[in-house]
């Protein structure tokens, strides 16, 4: 099993200085991507795996959901072992769009 | 022409105060409606009719574009003879998602 995790590819990053307005809001206006952004809001870094989120998709599409974080400068993954953690970038993803996470993890304003 | 448009069913509005944050991130990432948001914060309030923008869309095109911004309670129209003309809602749309559109009409976050 560590085997098979050390041959998967670390996943790309990008920084969320390098990301346009336009990949951030798709990325945030998704009702899964949401959830995930949600929830690692409310855990501590790199406390929650991949599959520990509460959502209705399998594995394949819980993988392009968190390719696109990734790519939107949102989420940060490192591998541990046979698993992959995870942890919401928010200073980084606040310097670049002041205010847009603390908007959509308010939860008065729906999903 | 008049007897044309006085024909046409009024547009339908949502106010920003019962639309879902998803509805909102979603309307807002979009490359042409964005530029249509955009022009209206630059424009006078009811001084563009729908024809006016520079978009690279037709015209069911960009009347669908319209629909969305209506039913995320960005832009407000009225016809007047022929011409249907928009304005930003941005007080009220402010008020329910702060930061919002200060945060899309910034010209330093790209597209």
């Amino acid at each position: 099993m560590a085997a098979a995790a050390s041959h998967r590819a670390a996943p790309e990053h990008t920084h969320p200085d390098d990301v346009p307005v336009l990949t951030a809001l798709a990325a945030l206006a998704d009702p899964v991507r949401l959830t995930l952004v949600r929830e690692l809001a409310d855990s501590e870094e790199w406390s929650r795996a991949c599959g520990s989120f509460d959502v209705p998709v399998g594995k394949a599409a819980l993988s392009h959901h968190f390719a696109v974080l990734r790519a939107a400068g949102l989420v940060e993954q490192r591998d541990q072992g046979p698993k992959r953690v995870n942890r919401l970038r928010r200073p980084e993803f606040d310097a670049r769009f002041p205010g847009l996470l603390d908007l959509v993890l308010r939860r008065d304003v729906g999903e």
